[in-house]
């Protein structure tokens, strides 16, 4: 088997240097090129890349992005900052490029991915459902990103059934005592000095309970979705938003 | 709309009297008949039901599937005992009954049968799996037979993914100290007094851990599952054997 | 061994029956009555009851306290209503029966009260302190006053080791994510079709977490504390207020 | 307030080196000397360190704990391998130095130590009661000496109540499927990937469950632990052993 050759754009980052010991570290993968803020982008041709690593800013990806279609790379993308606009542009430049593909991911965690993936897929089974996130006290925003999305997928997977909103007889309440509402899904973010990142959801019906739970320790977490990207990227050509769409689960 | 009328067989039993509740208190739903041991099996096409649902015993269900598939009722059935020659009785019947439906299904729990199903989907992303059950102490079998039959099903799907043995330095253990080896996946069982009856699916990867847990602490938990299986029995004619296939997860 | 002798008051409420089975059911206990609603008191001195269990109103229980204080008999109250002046004047009657023992608990749940008691001991040791309360959907208060209760016992150790506020970077919410604020410490209340009473006390530091976390699945998980009170309520001499002082946890 | 002038030996080990960090950022302590191996002790003297904290090996504490304890130094040490006579040894230089503390402590996990305090508080009010112990694949033992050191102090407590033994009707098991019995208490051992160190004690009783877990994320999750030693050894002269002692939990 002939390794394929990978090139990683930001690599003196905290996501792209995890990511360049993970690629040296794969046995079906070599790391030809990484790349730093400033370096030339010609570096991914001399180099042979077959796949581009952008783990980069908003301000740099659209260049770093063009330079790999235009050159025949696939692209597997966890820079955020993708505006309705800049995916219209991405797929512009991949209708001149057929057979490369791209992926945009915004998260690269199988755990997180799985646990929205389930989340939807229960969702219309259960009467109640509530979600509860835990993270280490630094963080700025209350709930999480991750919780908000998979309190929306849900809530439309509701929708979709035709389910009444969840039963809550209460009456009185101290305030945010039941949790943030994300239309119509109770989340409630718990913040405790030593955690990670964490996310229950918690389903209800008659007389039993389901719960998804997601723990994430370390940021090298990320890691094995960004090599199962690197590995399918080329076998799904245009343009791929998230990471679920490689992972088989329809 | 015009309620589904429903039989219940076997309605003096645990299972059959809260069957008979929750098809009484469906709206959609009329309880037609509710049978006991003895009983003629007559008073189902007096009594017009369209679906029979069969919760009596292995020396019972055969006679009765009879009936309800030669006269034309769809049938739902949670009695335990088939073997392939059973099931192949049945379809035997159902063969001269084209437009018949019969579910046979060996967990009615909503949460149990979409615990099996995530589990056997997201095998094939970690490193590693095991299962902790928890039962009350009065349970004779350990691990539970759901149990088993979720890591059967991991077990399966990690060997298609062509996924290596779960790593495992442990050099030196108390027996026991693991748990159960079933086909590679670890099952513990835990008995407790107060408990009713929970199944953890624990998978770890780089940094991370997916959890998907199910308490059941009533009965009453199965009969959703129940009532799912008789509004959608009629629309898949034919004989289904477990639950997962009717709640559209594929 | 000479069977305890007791009795019940409110025997035919739901705790009061669950308490007639559980005491009939013990052996080292004889319940000699077990009087309803507008009964004659003086059925207790005919029975010789030693320790007599209230299960009643408030509107009912002084004078049952009064009655058995004056006759000599230990008493066992889970009646609710007991303002400061009542508790005076239980005091009151004590100071004239030296030998006889009250005991008056909000919460005869074992694995309540050590989650409160845990909760307090670990309360100095730990930056950051949630909790999580999760109950069946027709409650009417939210957070449950359980969780209210174990929050001040918690916000009151944290003063007096002089902790500063838990440390939230949180900059952006929306309302209600960061739940209830109770002197200092949030609490969560999720409301969950299925569920009983359940609640998780979450303290975090560096590197670290620990859990403390009860499940009542049933109302019977009372009676193991009726029972410790029955028995030790004669070696306690007074007025006492919470069934931890019987613990022994000192 | 006049810093507490600490000094650590081992300072170049993992543990040390965090104790270093952790020393030299406390507003109340003043890290005067950090010695690796083959380092003078005399250092430790021209530095005028008040607490030594040894961080060593099996082969170097004894030499240390002479010298700190004949110079007046109070001493914290998380070094292994104290026998019993290694204990007495050091009791009878401590009888020569009667206000000079010296604390053993096979775990400076404030958590972990927690943990088996309450375990031990709550082994009596329970039927029943197992451990499940969680941990990273490359661990050698299972289960973890932690758990094993908890679950005979539950039994322990369970004796001296005179509790019978748990409730288990299993009458047909797969090998390993009831987990290691440690005194009657069943422990399980579960290794995944991804994780680090995690303990749960579940405890059953009527109709409720308690359950006191611990993770640790981190080897930093011992400092606190570290601290706090360093704090208090002064107040405590002679010899302790366990940190539990220093944490006014009687």
């Amino acid at each position: 088997m002939t390794a394929l050759r990978v090139a990683v754009l930001g690599a003196k980052g905290r996501m792209g240097s995890e990511a360049c010991r993970a690629v040296a570290a794969a046995e079906d993968m070599e790391l030809v090129a990484a790349l730093g803020r400033g370096d030339d982008l010609g570096a991914l041709s001399e180099a042979g890349a077959e796949v581009v690593v952008d783990l980069t800013r908003p301000d740099a990806v659209m260049e770093n992005l063009r330079y790999a279609v235009t050159h025949g790379m696939h692209a597997v993308v966890g820079t955020t900052g993708f505006t309705p606009e800049r995916l219209r542009t991405v797929r512009d430049w991949l209708a001149d490029a057929p057979s490369t593909g791209v992926l945009i991911a915004p998260n690269f965690g199988l755990g997180a991915v799985l646990t929205m993936k389930f989340g939807q897929i229960a969702a219309r089974f259960f009467e109640s459902v509530e979600i509860v996130e835990l993270h280490h006290p630094d963080k700025l925003d209350a709930p999480s990103g991750t919780a908000v999305r998979t309190a929306q997928l849900i809530a439309e997977a509701r929708r979709a059934a035709g389910l009444p909103p969840a039963p809550d007889a209460t009456a009185s309440a101290l305030p945010g005592a039941r949790g943030a509402d994300v239309e119509g899904v109770p989340v409630h973010a718990v913040r405790l000095r030593g955690l990670v990142a964490h996310e229950e959801v918690l389903f209800g019906g008659t007389g039993e309970m389901l719960t998804i739970r997601h723990d994430s320790f370390d940021r090298v977490s990320f890691m094995p979705g960004v090599l199962l990207g690197i590995r399918r990227v080329a076998g799904h050509p245009g343009l791929t938003v998230g990471l679920e769409h490689f992972l088989d689960l329809d």
